[in-house]
């Protein structure tokens, strides 16, 4: 089949590799419905994270089931399903704590732009749904994989309550999807920290109360001016720079809560800094898995629309032009039909 | 009066100062029932900590009101007050948060290592009693100023939960407290991290069910033996230093908490490393005034003991004495006659 091989930075190409192939009785195999481009494969793309082999990329997902294992449980062929970008069993002691991101037998997805996927450990990632989704949801359900599913943790570990005040560093697909989340958690205030036009609309589409298009140490002051210099309860941030992630410390009130899940890159804490500052910090790859059917029942019965997110969408013979239309910021974020 | 002045590394001096005097209308002058010495007053003491002039030591205190400003109006002269070692208003949006030690006001105590001490912001930071105390709990009712409400921070950052794995890095008296906040807070089980006999005993009936004596990566791996390969749902860092504070990341487990308050001396954390570890993080100062009013009567009622951590009391003229014996570790803690 023809699918997606990044070789180097700006390297991407669409080309002939092999077919995915159950390899362990809990694998499953899928036909895709839709793929996309996460932002953290531009970090790889951008030569900012090495690449030192032909790397098969794409990691969110959903289509329907061709194949399964012989130890394949909860899925079977002919289901539609999407799955988490972090491959768990869901029965190890850190799934069950609700994070799956850590599981025992964790493994990140790749090869997923692409038409057919190889998914291991099905039984614990995959969750299907009852029938065959309506064509104009395909990009709502694939968005849960990750994009949502990932800003919803950031909206959750940074502890948004009904009627709470949230800011979110970062105004790409995933600091987009975090305002949907602290807005479907009931926030009270929203603050959108963007200083691009097309972003900071959806920004309000999605829920977002204030806009506030400074950065550093002048966004700082302001959401501290927003807040009556208190500062917010809640901070998402959906960048991973030691800029942003500094800046999102520093915009959260003493006692307040920073979910971090921009991939760090560059990030260093000084812990007097830390101490001195007095914010709850939490992050790392979310644990989609734990929010994932609650995620898609959202989308299924249209309560939410985080398929508004992809701005772009290309055929996936494309792709390298997804890759340059987000790394020029020219697009959001790239559907590929498949 | 004769009181405690720090001039350098190891030079502790008991020598006549000027009496404290009412110096704001918020302030009040209280004489001090007993005083003591902190793990903190041993940074400076040991060059660890800058010393740009004289320090007037001491900031742990209990005793009996004796002025008051003209505008305190919660104390009077005569009642017998506690007070945390942060000052603060106690009205401000930061201190209705619950986190009084980022109070918009905030000072720390100092000069309290002394016959009498001033203590500004007294109606937000003093509690009186009913009464007067029996003698006996004059000790415990010390500790809830700083030393007991510090550990106890640490075991409400970390989020110890009635049943909860424990694991408590640091064997000095914050950290013995951290160990009896726990079992207060109901802990299933309690893990003492302490390689000294005396800690290790006074850990044991504090409430601490396992002992590790091991540190660093051995501490870690023991940790993860006894928790069946987990890790702890909530560790303690009661130390302050670069590897107790990556030991005890590496105890918590995936989606625990860590509760730091030793204070940061050294300590530099990575972005990604905090990223994959994926554990919760709050520390800081103590907001020992949110729990003062539950701790003075737990105290008070004979429910708790914390005054056992003192196991070195000198008269306050002895108190370069006491620095020594904490310095050499041949106590835990000293506390002060007057």
């Amino acid at each position: 089949m023809l699918a997606t091989v990044l070789y180097g930075p700006g390297d991407v190409r669409f080309e002939d590799v092999a077919g995915p192939k159950i390899l362990k009785p809990t694998d499953a195999v899928i036909r895709l419905a839709a793929t996309c481009i996460c932002g953290s494969d531009l970090w790889p793309y951008r030569g900012a994270q090495s690449v030192t082999g032909p790397m098969h990329m794409g990691h969110e997902y959903c289509g329907t089931v061709v194949e399964v294992g012989s130890a394949v449980k909860t899925v079977e062929p002919g289901q539609f399903v999407v799955g988490s970008f972090v491959l768990s069993d869901n029965t190890c002691p850190h799934c069950r704590f609700g994070f799956q991101s850590s599981c025992e037998q964790r493994e990140f997805m790749s090869g997923a732009q692409a038409p057919y996927a190889r998914v291991p450990l099905a039984d614990g990632t995959l969750v299907a749904i009852d029938g065959q989704p309506d064509e104009d949801l395909i990009p709502s359900l694939l968005a849960t994989s990750d994009v949502l599913g990932t800003g919803w943790y950031a909206a959750d570990a940074a502890r948004v309550q009904p009627g709470s005040t949230v800011a979110v560093v970062g105004d790409g697909a995933v600091g987009l999807m975090g305002v949907l989340a602290a807005r479907q958690m009931g926030a009270g205030r929203i603050i959108a920290m963007s200083r691009h036009k097309s972003r900071q609309e959806l920004a309000l589409e999605y829920g977002a109360t204030d806009i506030v298009p400074e950065r550093g140490d002048e966004g700082v002051a302001r959401i501290r001016e927003l807040t009556g210099n208190v500062g917010a309860d809640s901070v998402l941030e959906c960048v991973g720079a030691n800029e942003s992630m500094h800046q999102a410390i520093n915009c959260a009130r003493p006692g307040g809560s920073v979910g971090f899940v921009g991939v760090p890159h560059g990030v260093e804490l000084n812990g007097e800094f830390l101490f001195f500052a007095q914010k709850s910090l939490l992050g790392g790859p979310a644990p989609v898995r734990r929010f994932l059917p609650h995620l898609m029942d959202l989308v299924l019965s249209r309560k939410i629309d985080p398929g508004k997110v992809f701005d772009l969408t290309l055929p996936l013979e494309d792709v390298a032009e997804g890759y340059r239309a987000m790394d020029e910021r020219r697009a959001i974020k790239t559907l590929l039909r498949v």
